[in-house]
């Protein structure tokens, strides 16, 4: 029965975790090399207790890891340990080269998110309906697999268990390279005329929205993945290569376009199902207040569920494109009762 | 005063057109070389006119364009003409080396943005609040100009004037280069398994989304548009290489993230202006029918404007996370008041 926890770093993670156990009867110790910062974080989620520790969870950069284990292990000789980095190399390295027995230890990555730092940015529900990485190792013991387990879940996020090695080169795929990726596309803006990017649609604003993450956040991680990234960067390296020699060919262009597509349509779509098919209704709307409550309101009115939508809008204009995603018994629905009633709606897309 | 065009192409464009010049009292004789195409077209836009026409609109792909130029030009020696391809250069090629005098053609592209074909897909206001590119070139005649501005101002587009070649420079850095970017990526994940794609957020959705566009339109446009794209892939290139041989230093690493947020932050929000700063409003939401509906009913109830907003579905969760756009002083006004009213809002983010 887990009932007391020693967080090693009071950021927003390492906060958010223990206002989520605050309602459980979990108390923390709020920890961090800047003591202002950590009696913030303890101002915030309440009396700690004295004395050891159930569980000490390192909510700190990986680099900075090596720096406390010792201390923390001395501190906490019978504790469980779980870390919440990014990457998984990199701490399952220090922890092997400390004293601290990997029975102990079990490593885990919450897919939070957004980045957005510091303990007063800390929520309780920072990881409901989150995915939750937890990557024992062969040595880790029955107990501390269970604890964890019981930490993420009384967090309310969703546990899934892979080894660490998969972990990091699965990141690598669906995250860091993304990430890569959308940060170069978006350094080549800055030498991109201004009349140019006024022409700029949703495309370019949706390929570089991750861009404007934290640098300091992401060079750490990306730097902590090197290995695996290396790699992906080489193939990227040669496919780019391999389009610029078939310029010259439409049919060539054309099967990268298809290869695109057919591993777009492999993602997941809500809910860990596969990708649903969409039908998407557009709807041009006067950009004022009410108008997309109004809409919500008929959906919600005869029952239809709103799976997903964008807005766009026009330069200059002061009309917007909306675009609900739905079932397409429900846009055949929403499309007929929208348009009995005067709404600028357009054929369906599938 | 133009009273009667022609349009070459009877597929979602050239139809469209035609939808929208109808209620101007503008006629369109529809032709295509499916004549099938070209009387469906035909019936949705309304009867034509007999004899010549004030304006010929080229609405085909724009290697198709070689083989219909002399006989339109027969036809109608003393019209106007304009195309409407998404690569200026290729167009303009072929009219110089036809008998059509460059005095009677205007190049022009409409950031339509969205794809789908066929002329059942056609709408009146396809272009409504849409950005379309004029490029007239030096012997462009100011009658030319001032038929094609008619047609672009008529159809309800924001009409932007460009150079040919600096056109197809700005879409290859804006629309290609992201397209094959986002292409390349998305193909990577063919390779991916299917737990590792359960992992991912909505970073690898957005950098991915344009993946799904259509490959023979795709591999024409860059096609058309390889001389410019060559350099903008050598570049690219290289960025993927410097990045790959500074893997191991954190600081160069930061640096490359800085620079893309500095990009990002470059592209014009919406109407045209400078990107805005937005405040983020985070909501956890039951994934349900009314749950959209009633907070856009508390927003408009207190006045406050939505500009924008993501939803974001947790895989094997029934509960959805929403994020609203909003000025800083509407984030807290709705911010408040949704509190109040018992909603699970999170504190907002910058």
């Amino acid at each position: 029965m887990l009932r007391s926890v020693r967080i090693v770093g009071s950021g927003l993670i390492g906060t958010s975790i223990a206002l989520g156990l605050r309602p459980h009867s979990i108390t923390s110790q709020m920890i961090d090399i800047d003591s202002a910062r950590a009696h913030l974080a303890q101002d915030l989620v309440g009396r700690a207790h004295q004395g050891p520790s159930d569980l000490v969870i390192f909510a700190l950069p990986s680099h900075a890891l090596g720096s406390v284990i010792e201390a923390e292990f001395l501190l906490n000789p019978n504790s469980i340990f779980m870390d919440v980095g990014s990457v998984k190399y990199e701490p399952l390295q220090q922890i092997a080269h400390s004293s601290l027995p990997l029975e102990q230890f079990v490593a885990t990555h919450p897919m939070a998110g957004r980045e957005i730092g510091g303990a007063q940015a800390a929520r309780a529900d920072l990881f409901a309906t989150r995915t939750w990485v937890m990557a024992p190792g062969s040595k880790t013991s029955q107990e501390a697999i269970a604890v964890v387990r019981q930490v993420i879940q009384t967090l309310g996020a969703h546990c899934v268990v892979m080894k660490a090695d998969e972990h990091d080169r699965a990141v690598a795929a669906i995250s860091h390279l993304p990430q890569i990726l959308s940060s170069l596309l978006a350094a080549t803006l800055n030498d991109t005329p201004m009349d140019w990017l006024e022409l700029s649609g949703s495309g370019l604003r949706d390929t570089t929205r991750i861009a404007a993450s934290d640098p300091g956040l992401w060079s750490q991680i990306i730097y902590s993945n090197r290995e695996n990234l290396r790699g992906l960067l080489d193939s990227m390296q040669h496919s780019v290569n391999e389009l610029r020699e078939n310029l010259d060919d439409p049919a060539q262009i054309a099967e990268l376009i298809k290869a695109g597509g057919e591993g777009r349509a492999r993602i997941p779509g809500k809910h860990g199902g596969a990708a649903r098919e969409y039908t998407y209704l557009p709807i041009v709307i006067d950009d004022k207040p009410g108008q997309l409550a109004a809409i919500f309101n008929e959906c919600a009115a005869i029952g239809v569920n709103i799976e997903d939508l964008s807005i766009e809008h026009s330069p200059g204009q002061l009309s917007a494109l909306i675009t609900l995603s739905l079932s397409s018994s429900d846009a055949l629905l929403i499309s007929d009762h929208l348009l009995s009633i005067g709404w600028n709606v357009h054929p369906v897309l599938k």
